[in-house]
């Protein structure tokens, strides 16, 4: 850990977003259908520009002018993994990193085996999952129903820490508190709110923003932290704007006003708001 | 119909919607692109849980966490019928419900003999469509135009009651009027408002809502009819925000509305707004 | 110039409107994953119907019944590309407007190829994109990113007349001002909002709005003009609710109030709000 910088969260977040205004990256998506125009608005919300492309025909080409690519097999068939691994390894190749979310891994036998063949086939720079995914990848428990963790690991800094190391990458697990880590470090960051569960596709977003974040600062572990810190207090600032000011708020007033606080999202409300630290 | 159960609806909705909020099924949803998002938040909201998939590798074992099964061929094409077709037998030989929309069914060849097929190899717990897919899968009138019924069938009481007999099924025909039958008790809702012909996929949420119903709820004749009073009732409570609150209210923020209604919807708004009755 | 009419913009935007809602006509799209709810939500908002469908078995059919047909192969593979030739030759033999929509053009050669086969083998009534995709095919500059355009055409009136008149169509170049010409005639529209670039899809938004107006008026050229001052100007009104409202104001609350006010549109909005001139 000695040699590993662990700069101030807040600061560095705030520091991070302003890249990704500046420079406006390209992320391209490889993702499913569910979430394919959530995960595009929130790409544009948080700065960079979005691409959904998984033709085996393009996939190569499109990624080299990405500056991140997000895997995510929630609607995945052999054909959608046959072109996220030719999109994967061009990634590779050029140095773009990858971003994998194991959608439902540990609910059925091809979701798990697919995650495991981007995981050993790929360089993976962030794998982000909730806990029941990232345990079954692990080999280290939970259980996932559906897309749902319904019994999560039992120690999530352990699991996230072992399997960061095992496999070289850098490992979030997203929940009530969510924990980041290189193998070495480790983040704890807990911005977030639990409105984030009544919509689908939050833990999608959450992977977009820690693509947005991957496309600008080479420290991965850092730029995962910051993509769920940004993500958590916009889910924070939108449900404030229920409190104060709807009668009957509810999961559709909360996905507008977290698209909005996402978008309006400033450096100072970071630096104040952001709840995450070193372990 | 002396042997069948007729209890007071509005109350039964209130009490499987307790019920569905406490054990959260899982959704398993085989549906058209369109909806996907919106059928998963409806899912969400209602107080289940959604999964999507589609590869003919998974949807066997996908389908055996699930409480219900939906199958909506909505943007089909032969290999999605083919998974349904998988997962349909799976979720017969568990007992687990299955619902479909015919989505299109009259506008097209493909269209119908898909949803004939669907109907012939599977025993499907509820059909819910408008009046022109119904009646074409009825032979027995109605007239669809891409996906919206534009020529009503002229009794859509005979209608549902009639083929649901012949088929052994739950027939629900929705509408301005809904009309829901096992082929003897004939339930009809007047709950819902005008704003739903505004917006995409109502169709199709409601029978998602038909889908959560029957995960809890064996007499499917009752999970139909409680699903659509929830979902018009909420469509209801939506509409009056708009009354109420918005200079420029339309069609965007009746969405908005609807969602945070349903998820919102308590027993006591049930059982005093329920428009339903026993023929 | 002489022979073809240069009407009132804004009369005969509000007119042909009208003339939408009463009709009600079917759009058939073939269209990408990422925007089929909302451009399905767009149809119905301004008064049509839609149908999204891209099976080979069923395009044909489909199509015939359609008042125009939407080609976006903004997520495109070659099976779907062949379904829009299937469906496009339909729709050409029955003198259905086509309405081309080259997401991404540029970008990719699997693209550039198959817009421009798209091009060559269907009449084509009107072909929308930002600057770098019209200028991609038309062979006169402009670099597409992703799906965005990051370098204009230097002269995107010239781009848009010559292109037009080369292959016999209407071009529309849309951007901070829409450019749209028949190879003769040429308008210019300065309605729109800043806002429409923080969402995304807006600009297949805008096809389905050509879409619909194509559907009703056979002077293509008007008919994408309507269609571009309509929706622009939907979003000068939705940013005004924005600026008087909202505190928090963002994307998830511009959509929502585009959505409203493209619903809400009146005639008399269209006459005193419309930009647009004959060049």
């Amino acid at each position: 850990m000695a040699d590993k910088p662990t700069p101030d969260l807040g600061r560095a977040t705030a520091e991070m977003l302003a890249r990704i205004r500046q420079r406006k990256p390209l992320l391209h998506h490889i993702t499913n259908f569910v979430v394919m125009n959530d995960t595009a608005n929130v790409t544009l919300h948080v700065g960079a520009l979005p691409v959904m492309a998984h033709a085996r025909e393009e996939v190569a080409e499109m990624v080299a002018a990405a500056g991140a690519l997000v895997l995510n097999p929630g609607t995945l068939t052999p054909e959608w993994v046959e072109a996220m691994l030719i999109a994967g390894r061009r990634a590779n190749e050029l140095g773009i990193p990858v971003v994998l979310d194991p959608v439902g891994a540990g609910a059925t036998t091809l979701r798990t085996q697919a995650n495991q063949r981007l995981l050993r086939q790929l360089k993976i720079a962030v794998l982000r999952g909730n806990s029941g995914e990232v345990g079954a990848l692990a080999g280290m428990g939970g259980v996932v129903k559906g897309v749902e963790s319904v019994v999560d690991v039992a120690d999530p800094i352990k699991v996230a820490r072992t399997f960061a190391r095992q496999q070289g990458i850098v490992v979030a697990i997203t929940g009530k508190q969510d924990v980041i880590s290189d193998g070495e470090r480790v983040v704890l960051v807990d911005n977030g709110d639990p409105w984030l569960k009544t919509i689908t596709g939050t833990g999608c977003m959450s992977t977009t923003m820690i693509a947005a974040f991957c496309a600008v600062e080479p420290d991965h572990l850092l730029a995962a932290s910051g993509g769920l810190i940004a993500f958590g207090l916009a889910a924070e600032l939108a449900a404030a704007v229920g409190q104060v000011a709807k009668p009957a708020f509810g999961p559709g007033s909360f996905k507008v006003a977290l698209f909005d606080a996402l978008y309006n999202l400033t450096a100072e409300q970071i630096v104040a708001g952001a709840k995450a630290r070193w372990l």
